[in-house]
């Protein structure tokens, strides 16, 4: 037997107890956003640190203005310079648990419930999100040191307490420990996976940059009887400048907008043709029959690998009951860009304004009131080491290749690490689409928990080889 | 001296008593839409039927659900079936007055000014709206009765209490005494010279028809990083449908939507030209640099002689502070349509219906809640005989052509007066432009009321005349 044989022994006995250890977690109600669970965020804090501390880390629940941060350093003593070293990332805090009379368990009272195809799933809440996930990498390090008497790398655990709650204090800690958080690469345990059966890596995460714009017209509201036909109507400015955003194949005509938008690599739209992504059933969920994007492109790829001009919000002139003749002095909406590859956030923003000048009419003046902040895409080559290791990892645990996914939205800590710390992460999560993470009846499949520590066992033995 | 001139005379010896029977009427103050201000609307209207009665005319203040709607009739003992009839439609209630602070004199005491040109004006509540105007008419008739025994026409007085609050008895009296109030033609005088030395007659009012429209695309918001570039989005989708609307030359797109507008009479186009309307003043007045109309007719074409379609609110998605990534599920907006030459108002609807279903994209759909009803033009030609007669008597007055204007909104009596008693309206007054009414230190001028009791004579004479 070898020594992942071993570990992965070690795990399947104790895993009894590490449901226990991951209920004594579950049952701390650490809502980070409530003052009144404050001190249930320091317990949760102090309860990680004790068994961090018992598996053979030197952890600390480090203060900061909000909930504390926990650290975690384990050094293997036949350690080089040459032996990586790796972040694992998770937080501890959860969403609060209203409405209440939608749970049909307590919260933080975790339930066990085995359905009639006899699967086996954790209700409450923090089971997927994300104390389940963090506990996969706290078990399969307890394994291994208990299996091997040691971790084949250097790990460094940051365990935040304010994920849910905007993370006030992450950016700080980071800037404030870059040496000590500094690490090769990073594991970020948030994600889920492609199905219950299928492990994956989310590779891109898109980015985003916003804008605010308002267009003025006359400088009041004018009686639409006394001016209609000669004034200019903010509002139809404004339409018109929406409407000209796609061409009739929903692409962006921006000009320069695609620069740094590569096409897919082709083996992954091969493996992203092969999913049986239901774009049927995806769409149909939300009362939707036709993909409205660019033309050429799967909904997946549109998705996950697209970028997107999308206004979020519109408003000018009378929205009360009734009618009213009013030319309106403004109009305004709100636009959030999707980046993905190298496009950079402050050129696509500039090209925007420029491009939404350029629509005006006459007596329609355009102005820009966004952060003009944003954050570029994150991807990670399918050749990057990390990646590869963890793939074959998964790949080895489930019998099935890894998807390589994309994710449409962003996971702000990520841009961090990689901004702050130089890191890249890698996204490997064991959550299921339908977890209701922040909702009511919060789950975590007792397989995800399960496979979960098996799969970190085989990555940090992946990444321990030479 | 000819009857006129003696009628003339008579209203300049008796301009002193004019003056203080208007000014015994502005301290009435019958504000109709305040409920404290009851008794008032009462006192205002018993004034009124004293005086008419002690002209000659058989008045009444007659009950309605809300204040007194005052009815006088006079008939000349000489009235044959070829005497014409005619009414004179004026109101007696007022706006409330605040902001009261803004008031340089009292509102219902009338004060008259003279400013540094010698030009007199009389400000208070009412004075120009409708009070003054009102009693030019009243005034007129007293001077002909005084000088000359008799009116040379059957006349009947309506006034109303209710139309500074909706005139929701109107519609009602008319229907409940339609035999009683039908005449040749009805006189409005509620409007404005075209300047202080210029007569004018409005010759043409738009209509209007109003629509509400709803765009669904997803049924429930969706996040825009989970769906974005794969869902279609309502505001993009109703901005289309928005700036389709009206072509580059302005001109709107809808089809059959110009069906029933005639290019205006030649003379009229030459009248209108040589109005030295100011377009920069116009616009410039409220910010704007340029016509936004269509191309090819003037500004003063554009709001008195051509339809618009005009989109009053709209609105969608998120319009709090800071951002929200969504892609909303409805987006909404109103439209006005006003209406010109013979544009059938539901055929108007129907046409933009049928147009804005057309531009919808895959999966959005449109619906419209709107009234669906509405109102056509109402235009009288210049060859009306009553157009004539009383432009003519105007011109000799002022010594000046008179201008046939129009107004880019509507007068709901001239409507009902057509509807209901089939009777065309004539919209002579002499309020001006700088008159404030509805505003704090609303005014007018004293030869807006001599000149308006003298063309009241006049016109009264011109009807008279075989």
């Amino acid at each position: 037997m070898n020594t992942v044989e071993q570990v992965l022994n070690q795990a399947e006995q104790g895993f009894k107890a590490s449901m226990s250890k991951l209920f004594e977690l579950l049952r701390i109600p650490s809502i980070s956003t409530d003052p009144a669970y404050k001190a249930d965020c320091q317990k949760a804090a102090d309860w990680l640190v004790a068994e961090l501390t018992a598996i053979g880390f030197a952890a600390k629940a480090r203060p900061t203005g909000g909930h504390p941060m926990i650290v975690a350093h384990y050094t293997p003593k036949a350690a080089t310079a040459k032996t990586p070293h790796v972040l694992f990332y998770g937080h501890y805090d959860v969403q609060p648990v209203d409405p209440l009379e939608l749970w049909e368990t307590k919260p933080f009272e975790p339930t066990l419930k085995t359905d009639k195809n006899g699967i086996e799933r954790i209700y409450g809440r923090g089971t997927a999100d994300d104390k389940g996930q963090l506990m996969t990498f706290v078990e399969a390090a307890r394994a291994w040191i208990a299996a091997s008497g040691s971790l084949p790398i250097k790990a460094t655990f940051l365990i935040e307490g304010e994920e849910e709650s905007g993370s006030a204090s992450l950016i700080p800690f980071l800037n404030a420990n870059k040496a000590e958080l500094s690490c090769d690469v990073a594991f970020v345990c948030d994600t889920n996976m492609w199905d219950e059966k299928t492990p994956a890596i989310t590779t891109r995460l898109r980015g985003m940059v916003k804008e605010e714009v308002t267009v003025t017209s006359p400088s009041l509201d004018l009686h639409s009887g006394l001016f209609g036909g000669a004034a200019m109507n903010p509002l139809r400015a404004l339409s018109k400048m929406i409407a000209a955003l796609h061409d009739k194949n929903g692409r962006v005509t921006i000009p320069e907008f695609y620069k740094g938008v590569s096409e897919l690599p082709k083996a992954t739209k091969k493996q992203w043709a092969g999913l049986k992504f239901s774009e049927k059933k995806f769409l149909g969920a939300v009362g939707l029959k036709s993909n409205a994007g660019e033309k050429n492109h799967s909904t997946i790829e549109q998705i996950w690998a697209r970028p997107t001009a999308e206004v979020n919000g519109m408003w000018g002139g009378y929205q009360g009951a009734g009618s009213k003749t009013v030319i309106p002095s403004q109009a305004h909406a709100k636009f959030t860009f999707r980046l993905v590859g190298k496009q950079n956030p402050k050129a696509i923003l500039k090209a925007f304004q420029v491009f939404a000048k350029k629509q005006m009419p006459k007596d329609a003046v355009i102005s820009f009131s966004g952060e003009g902040s944003g954050s570029p895409a994150s991807e990670i080559s399918e050749n990057n080491i990390y990646i590869q290791k963890s793939s074959a990892a998964l790949k080895a645990e489930f019998k099935k290749e890894t998807v390589l996914m994309g994710s449409g939205g962003s996971i702000p800590i990520v841009q961090s690490f990689k901004t702050i710390l130089g890191m890249d992460s890698v996204l490997v999560g064991f959550g299921l689409n339908d977890d209701a993470i922040h909702s009511p009846n919060e789950k975590y499949n007792v397989s995800s928990f399960q496979k979960g520590i098996r799969s970190w066992v085989r990555i940090i033995a992946a990444l321990g080889e030479k």
